[in-house]
C-alpha cells in the first residue's frame, strides 16, 4: 500500500486504483494520453522506435493539457512517454523530454541491459522528476532490471497482451506474483528500493483489473481496451475487427509474421507480437514464404480498411481478452469504469466472503 | 453467489472459496484426494485414460474415509474421479461409478461433444447423485459443452496449466471472464441452469485463488501445487524439480514431445503438455527425431530419479506458476492456507479500497 501512496505523490493528479493507457506505437498519440490522465489516469504516447515525431506529440499534448482542471497539474507534463529502446533514438528523446519533461518513460526491448542504463541515465539528467519505467515478461529480465537500472516502476507484461512482448512467457496470474516476491526480496537484502509493481497483458475491464490488484499490481495497463476508444489513433478496418473477435485464447497468436511483412526487422530472436489471425498468418502456416506472404500484405495495405478481418492480410495486434470488448467509448468512461469497476468487484467479493457467501 | 451456494448443497462438506484437488493421472490417487476433501476441498483421484485401477482407488478412498469426522458425511463418497475420455473406458468407469457413487465425475479431452453426452448420460443413470463436470479451456468449447452436456460444473482452464490442456489458449485473466459472461448469457437465453465455473490453470496459492475469484470463479482447482503435497504419488526427482524451477514462463513449455516418447499417441493435434524443459524438449527443438528421442528417453527411465532435472530426460509436467512452489505440505495444509489466504487477500485490498489506499 505504500506504492500506492508513492504513485500519488508522484503523480498527483491520479485515482487509484490506477489505470494506465499502454503507450501503443502511431496509436497512442497526444489525444489519447491526454484523456486518459484527465480521467485520472496516467496516458502515454507512445513513441515506439521513432523519436523523430515525439516533440510535435508532447507539444500537442501540452496544448490540450493548458486549459485542464487544477486538479491534475504537476510540476511535470502529467502524462508518459513510451520507448522500444532497441530502434529508438536517446538523443532525439533526450532534446524531448529535456524540453516538455513529461512524467515517466518507459522503456521496453532494449538492444541490451547496459544500454537500457545508460537511457535511464540520460533521462535523469534531462529531467530529473521524470520517472523510469520499465517493462519487463519474465522473472530474470525483472531482476537484471531492478539490480541495474533501479525504474521507479516495474510494468509486468503477461503473455496475454496484444503486440510485442516476450514470444515465451507466462500469464500474470502466475508471472506477477512471483516477480513481486523476488523484486522486494531483492530490494530488502541490497538496499534498492523496491519498484512499484503494474501490471499489463489481458486486462480489458474491472474484473481482471481487479485480479491484477490482487495478484500484488499497485495499477493496471490497458492496451488493447483503448484501441475501441475515439480518442485512438486507428483505422477503422482496425478498429472494427477488434469489437468482432471473441475467444481471443483461440483468434489470437503470437507471431513473427507481421514483423516480416512490415519490414520490421529490429526486434530480437525473443520476441513476438500477438494479433487477431488472418490470411497473413494462416498462409505463413500452410507454408506461403515470407518474401511472397510480404508482397501480399504490400498489397492488401492499398485496400484500405477492406484490408483487415479473417480473409485481409493486415496487421491486427490485440490482447487475448478481445473478446470482453463489445464497444468503442471514449477514453475517459473507459478509464472511469475500470477503476470504479474494480473497486467494486473487490467490494461485493470481500463481502460475500464475510457473510461465509464465498 | 448462488453458484457457491449450490455447490454447498451439491457437497456439504466443503468450505469455502472452494479449494479443489485436479484429477493428476498416476498421481492424485485415494490418499490425496481424500486428504484434500477432509480439508474441505474437493479432492479428485484422476483415473485418467485407465479405468482398470478406479475401483480400487475408490475402495482405497472409501476405506480411509471411514473414520473421518461426521462434518464430512455426504449422501455420495465425497470425492471426485476424473477421466481422459478419449482413452477412457465408459463400460469399466460405469461400473466403478455405480458402486461407489463418487460426489463428482470430471470430463476432458473427448473424441468428440457427442461421446461426452453418452458419458454424461451414462454416469448420470449408473449414480444419479453424481455430478457432472466438464473442463474446457475455450469459449467455443464452452458454448458446445454447455448446450450438449449441461454439465453441472465448468472448469475453464488457463494456458498456465501443467500436464496437458488446449496446445493454444489464454490464460484465465481473459478466458474466465469472457466464458462467464458468454454462459450466464447462453443460459438464459436458452433456459438452461448455468453451470458452476470454477477456475484452473496457473493457481498455486492465495494471490491466484483471490484473482480467480474476482476474474468470476467459485471455486479454484489446483494441480501443480499438489505435485509437491506429502500424498501426491510423485517420484523423488520429479517432486525435487516442483520445488527447484522458478521463472515458469521461461522455464516450461507447451509441447507434444513427451507424449511422443511416452508412446501416448492418442491426444488430438489440439493438446499438448505444459512441462518442465530439460533435455528432451531442448533435443527436440535442436532436431533429434522423435525415434532417437524416444529411445534417448527409454534409456533415462532406468536412471530413476537421476532421470529429472535439466539435463534429465523424464516427464515433468507442471504450470507455469512453478516458481511460487517453495516446499512440500500436507495437502490439508495447502488447502486451508490457500482459502484462508485468498479472503485475507480480498479483505486485505478491499480495506485499502475503503480508505482510499489502492
Amino acid at each position: 500500500m505504500d506504492d500506492v501512496r508513492k504513485l500519488t505523490e508522484d503523480y498527483p493528479w491520479i485515482q487509484t486504483p490506477l489505470v494506465i493507457g499502454a503507450p501503443m506505437r502511431l496509436i497512442a498519440l497526444a489525444d489519447l494520453a491526454v484523456e486518459i490522465t484527465k480521467a485520472g489516469g496516467i496516458g502515454f504516447i507512445g513513441s515506439g522506435t521513432d523519436t523523430d515525431d515525439l516533440s510535435i506529440h508532447l507539444q500537442s499534448a501540452q496544448k490540450l493539457l493548458e486549459n485542464s482542471p487544477s486538479s491534475i497539474s504537476s510540476s511535470t507534463l502529467p502524462i508518459g512517454v513510451g520507448f522500444i529502446n532497441w530502434g529508438a533514438s536517446l538523443a532525439t528523446a533526450l532534446l524531448a523530454i529535456e524540453k516538455y519533461r513529461p512524467a515517466a518513460a518507459w522503456f521496453f526491448a532494449p538492444a541490451s541491459i547496459s544500454s537500457l542504463q545508460t537511457w535511464a541515465e540520460g533521462v535523469r539528467k534531462a529531467s530529473p522528476e521524470t520517472k523510469i519505467w520499465v517493462q519487463i515478461g519474465s522473472v530474470k529480465e525483472a531482476v537484471d532490471v531492478v539490480e541495474s537500472v533501479k525504474p521507479d516502476v516495474l510494468v509486468v507484461q503477461g503473455t496475454d497482451a496484444g503486440g510485442h512482448g516476450l514470444a515465451q512467457g507466462a500469464s500474470l496470474i502466475s508471472l506477477l506474483p512471483e516477480v513481486t516476491d523476488v523484486v522486494h526480496n531483492l530490494a530488502r537484502t541490497q538496499s534498492i528500493t523496491a519498484p512499484v509493481v503494474i501490471a499489463a497483458g489481458g486486462i480489458v475491464e474491472a474484473r481482471g483489473a481487479a485480479a491484477a490488484l490482487t495478484l500484488g499490481a499497485s495499477g493496471v495497463v490497458m492496451g488493447t481496451r483503448f484501441l475501441a476508444s475515439h480518442e485512438a489513433v486507428i483505422p477503422k478496418g482496425y478498429r472494427d475487427e477488434v469489437l468482432r473477435a471473441n475467444d481471443g485464447g483461440q483468434t489470437t497468436v503470437r507471431t513473427k509474421v507481421y514483423d516480416h511483412c512490415r519490414g520490421t526487422t529490429g526486434w530480437t530472436e525473443t520476441h513476438n507480437g500477438r494479433g487477431i489471425v488472418n490470411k497473413t498468418h494462416t498462409d505463413s502456416v500452410a507454408g506461403l514464404c515470407h518474401e511472397d506472404n510480404k508482397k501480399l500484405y504490400e498489397e492488401e495495405v492499398k485496400k484500405g480498411d477492406a484490408g483487415w478481418g479473417v480473409e485481409g492480410r493486415m496487421t491486427t495486434y490485440a490482447g487475448s481478452a478481445i473478446g470482453l470488448i463489445k464497444e468503442v467509448k471514449s477514453a475517459k468512461d473507459i478509464v472511469q469504469e475500470v477503476r470504479e469497476g474494480a473497486k467494486d468487484v473487490l467490494g461485493r467479493l470481500n463481502g460475500a466472503v464475510v457473510v461465509g457467501k464465498l
